[in-house]
């Protein structure tokens, strides 16, 4: 399937989300803070060598939120406070990740604990996270406080969820006795699903859409998440960057307990016993990624993602949406389901 | 100046706090978060060796929010939810700092980060800043939204205030170049003042106060801060502990950029040679104590305590505080000011 260019509507969106993004963070723009500042403004794909559009990442949570909001019958400008807020979160944790995980690199540049230490690294994802609040807080006056609570609340259970699906994914490094059902789908249900929900229901709550409705957003949002990641551990293994040359990328390599090592591990044969025999060198990878395939986990991997996309359409659709940016949701939820990279 | 024991008043508001805050934490009391959840408690000395009062701390946060909340005038059951949000938030700091400072011991205990590992530590900190935040969601449905939203404007104000002035300490470790005015003071008004500063504000703004009369208790929480770091300063190098026995704790010892070390290094005399000039051992603590002395930082440092402390008794009495939980105000500025230990 080929999915259509970006929709002018959606282009015209991202500008107004940079800049909110920079107001909520300028804050720290003072003298005793410039370095804390600037941290920040690397990480968000600002400043420092690197700095553009690739670096940025592709700022989906804020469309979301802005694209929910005026597809209910609201103002996306609105929303524009709780757009930043759910990317800050979304990059709060991201900050924070790669310190567990020890990643050297996001999006092509250094992490920034690579580049200030762990210990600075910790601080500028906590200011991300606490820039997020403030920034929801901007709802103030622009919706009433019980709104403007609501979406508060909103974001913070996904927030509860998020530091819950890490502990798990944390925990599971060790643990080899997972199942799909009991432990993965909770985790990723924390991890991906839960912001993404929150950024559907907090779009509808401010485009004041009615309960019935926000859930049916919600029940989006959440798919739309789960739908996703399961795409992204397929791609971890049967994707071409997975797949050739850096090799040592694939889930594989890096012992990641990922949708389809759980189906393979379940099934208690060759690839099971190979996985539980010490660590997969990069040049087992393709034979292994075949010999999982063999056992029936591509397939069913792939039946996943396309039953947990379903679902998120049938949500999509259910709750309505309206208008151009009703319209531009459907363009979104292609372009993230499709994808092939 | 002997001080009287605790009043009972104060006594009795010790197991509510504990209450709140365990429910609180008791989202996470779930079968798939146990051990996290257990984490957390651990961390606010309920549970694992050494669990109890002594690992718990004194709870001064949450007892200044409700002093203060029943001191103008509201029932300081209202501003409970609150109260356990300043102690959790607290805890956050507490938590990362143990990771950023490499801490091994807190309260006599095992840190986070040194039982479970760096990863589990961050992430165990950033839950305990999201339920701070939930926590105070908790006054919904108990004062007007728009009362909860300035609370919770205030509390976010302190947190970024917080991380301001962690990133300040965390930069000023490699520094020599630092002063009192330019430096200290902006970083112990983010670490210690900030926070003490929100308890005093949100007690006054759930219990009802005007403005003028919020600000004045702010402005005691401020003051009290900062008597309070100069004091503990002091006692890091003047006090018993850093001068006997295990003068491996002295800031002499460990380098910190503390308010005496600041004015000594001003001086350019015997002190700041010997400061910058390689790493104090154990056994040079005392007599270089008595050499700043003599430079005469310890007159100086407690001259200043003793003004920081006439100010936060100046705003106290201009707050006008009522009641026995006035006076209970008035028992704990005595009580955090004047200890010796």
């Amino acid at each position: 399937m080929k999915i259509p260019a970006m929709p002018d509507m959606v282009q015209s969106l991202l500008p107004a989300i940079e800049a909110e993004l920079q107001h909520a963070l300028a804050l720290l723009d003072a003298p005793l803070t410039l370095r804390f500042h600037e941290m920040l403004t690397y990480h968000m794909g600002w400043s420092g060598e690197g700095a553009g559009p690739e670096a940025q990442g592709k700022r989906i949570r804020p469309l979301l939120v802005l694209l929910t909001a005026a597809s209910c019958g609201g103002d996306w400008r609105t929303a524009l406070p709780a757009a930043a807020a759910v990317e800050l979160v979304h990059n709060f944790s991201l900050v924070h990740d790669d310190i567990q995980d020890q990643s050297a690199l996001r999006r092509g540049r250094e992490t920034v604990w690579k580049k200030w230490g762990s210990a600075h690294a910790i601080n500028a994802g906590d200011a991300l996270f606490i820039l997020a609040h403030r920034s929801l807080l901007g709802l103030r006056g622009q919706v009433p406080a019980e709104t403007a609570m609501k979406a508060g609340q909103t974001l913070n259970d996904a927030c509860l969820a998020l530091t819950g699906g890490q502990f798990m994914d944390l925990s599971y490094e060790t643990r080899t006795d997972l199942s799909i059902e009991a432990d993965y789908w909770p985790m990723i249900a924390g991890k991906t699903a839960a912001l993404l929900a929150a950024c559907t229901q907090i779009g509808a709550i401010t485009g004041g859409a009615d309960e019935s409705r926000q859930e049916a957003y919600r029940s989006y949002g959440h798919f739309l998440g789960i739908a996703f990641q399961v795409q992204d551990d397929y791609l971890g293994i049967w994707g071409d960057s997975a797949l050739t040359g850096k090799s040592t990328q694939s889930d594989l390599a890096t012992g990641k307990k990922s949708f389809p090592v759980l189906y393979g591990l379940s099934k208690q044969g060759e690839f099971a016993r190979r996985l539980t025999n010490g660590q997969v060198q990069p040049e087992e990878v393709s034979q292994l990624a075949a010999l999982l395939a063999e056992e029936g986990a591509q397939l069913f991997t792939q039946e996943t993602v396309d039953r947990m996309t379903d679902l998120a359409y049938q949500s999509l659709r259910a709750a309505g949406p309206q208008g151009d940016t009703g319209q531009a949701l459907f363009w979104l939820t292609d372009y993230l389901l499709n994808r092939q990279a």
